[in-house]
């Protein structure tokens, strides 16, 4: 259901030929009015669709989403802009919109000139095929080397969030991480959809990573249109928190089990640093260590290279605070250094889904991390893309 | 001739049975007295023989090197202290040495206790083998997985400047890189090997990335034991440092060369950078990124993942300065982005090394990083590495 999930959305997906086959033309769009919130990318690089959306979420309230798979519309100068505005004043035309309520998201090829005359053509269709359905055709249509749809629903009381998401490859904090797409028929106020949105992607979208990349394109949207005709309370709003949190979580998740190439899925629980920030960066650098996920492919428990990630992880200009003498590790439930001095117990590896806590023994700062390992397939794969 | 080309150096390579074959065990002595100055890996977690070494360092000038492969003594608590200590008391024992003016050092598994009953035996073979001519056996020895023993020599007007590396994996900055060890006849004075080892160093080991990972245990280290009987000048002080920033530079570039599963090299040049130190965190983002790796594999000139890279390269907390609007990045040879517009040239990536020159345009900072790309053989090697 994703995106259609909730009441008052339409949304189409449809094969426009700008990949080689499949979908790859998706639009959403409430059909009352509503509001909406974005986080985006921040690669210092940024993607035209990515620059245009900023604009018109300054000039309006979001109303209709429209991406394309395939070409990603960045590094692609002046011409990449007018593109990306060419697509927004199209899909408002075909909706009866504003271009500024029109919110666009290319993912694809960086470089490459985004294909106008196959992709208005497209929008034409879809916007021909909007219906309450299209959700399942939309999730597949932003796919790149996704291997499946990601879409989450949760059901609240008298309110439903429901979201699409597409990852794959450059998977990785801060939201430089991936496409998804949110809708909900709670009633929020214009301004509020980002406030929402902002607690509820630090705890999923940006805490995972698949290989360390972060993209020029990618964007979480959230819109919001009242559709439930429910009536708010400061309970419901807990509860809309939550369901958003929940739906956030789910997508983030099938993103990271679903990373180019991923055999082994990876939790990686910190504690015991020096602060939550510190934690977040030994995490990450963890989630991120090639030897750690290439270990992690060859099912070797060889958490020597967790600990070394995990003592030169960058935090401030230095490395975050690890004393090795403190350091416990409990790997898949093993322990296998207690405060430093190594146990000679082997954890077991063979199950596809690997739990790392590591425990600084420095304070109370704690994050989590979900990753995957690094694979052939991830080489194949990124080594193979272009061509 | 490595270690053993400057005057009055002898060394060894002996199989003591640590790793499953091959030599194992290298000794590198002065037979006068020396002095000596090592840099060592910046990870928060220190090998064992990282922190006996850097006491050693404290108390007394180096005389001799005792180091290992097959076992990093890292993560091994107190027994691995007391495990590096008691190298090192043996090692000096055998040559008539003080504890303190031996340097061990240690590479290969992290979390396994150092075996004991087959090194100290080891030790006492190599300390029978000492010769001038050991320096290649002593370059072997070294190794974990390398595909061939890095060595160079550069003979100045009246000394030698000697040395032997070994890299592979965990290959990043700072000195976090690799074990290397330099010996010299030129005369210097204590204190002084720190001073001409650390420029050296920082434009070349530092420099370098194989994988982007840092060790617990790497350590570049100089001895200098003035049996070239030179009398130094200020020329002749200049022509030294260029001497041993040459043997660094080719050391480090041949460990890049065999970077584990490498089968393409490049060299990341930054010009226009806002300032040098931003410059090296984009060239150092662009070498450690997977998908430019990969794409390097493929022989694919997917530049676009170099200016992705680019533009989310950390620094201070933030991200290095980039403008999209006025990058240029030239692809071996080709201008493939000029001043943020695309040309539609197709650089030639035919050849196994690869140039990547990106001008960011925004001011005089400049740097310049070697590394190499991500193959199946990464994958592989790393996925089966302790097993």
């Amino acid at each position: 259901m994703s995106v259609t999930a909730a009441k008052g959305f339409v949304a189409a997906g449809v094969a426009a030929g700008i990949r080689r086959r499949g979908l790859d033309v998706a639009l959403v769009r409430s059909l009352g009015p509503a509001v909406g919130g974005a986080m985006f990318t921040v690669n210092r690089v940024q993607a035209a669709p990515v620059k245009v959306s900023r604009e018109h979420l300054e000039l309006a309230e979001p109303q209709a989403i429209a991406i394309n798979s395939g070409v990603a519309n960045a590094a692609t100068g002046a011409q990449g802009e007018a593109d990306a505005r060419s697509t927004a004043a199209e899909t408002g035309r075909l909706l009866g919109l504003e271009p500024e309520q029109v919110i666009v998201l290319s993912t694809g090829v960086i470089g490459a000139p985004l294909p106008l005359d196959r992709l208005l053509p497209g929008l034409s269709n879809a916007a021909a095929a909007l219906s309450e359905q299209g959700g399942a055709a939309a999730a597949k249509a932003i796919l790149t080397t996704d291997t499946r749809p990601k879409e989450a629903t949760v059901t609240g009381a008298g309110f439903t969030v429901g979201g699409m998401a597409k990852g794959a490859g450059m998977i990785h904090p801060n939201l430089a991480t991936l496409l998804a797409v949110v809708t909900t028929d709670y009633p929020l106020e214009p301004g509020e959809a980002i406030e929402f949105l902002r607690p509820a992607v630090d705890e999923s979208f940006n805490a995972i990573s698949v290989d360390g990349e972060c993209s020029t394109n990618d964007a979480v949207v959230l819109l919001a249109n009242a559709a439930s005709g429910l009536r708010r309370t400061p309970v419901s709003d807990v509860e809309f928190a939550a369901a958003l949190r929940s739906v956030c979580a789910d997508l983030a998740r099938q993103v990271v089990e679903d990373g180019e190439g991923a055999t082994v899925f990876a939790e990686i629980a910190v504690t015991g640093a020096a602060s939550n920030e510190e934690a977040k960066a030994i995490a990450s650098r963890i989630a991120t260590s090639p030897l750690v996920k290439t270990a992690l492919f060859g099912r070797d428990a060889n958490w020597g290279r967790v600990l070394a990630a995990a003592g030169s992880a960058p935090f401030n200009g230095g490395y975050a605070q690890v004393d090795a003498e403190r350091v416990s590790l409990v790997y898949n439930g093993t322990p296998v250094l207690v405060a430093g001095a190594p146990s000679e117990d082997e954890p077991d590896v063979s199950s596809p889904s690997c739990l790392i806590e590591l425990d600084l023994g420095l304070g109370d700062g704690a994050a989590s991390y979900l990753t995957s390992d690094l694979s052939y397939d991830y080489v194949r794969i990124n080594a193979d893309y272009r061509s």
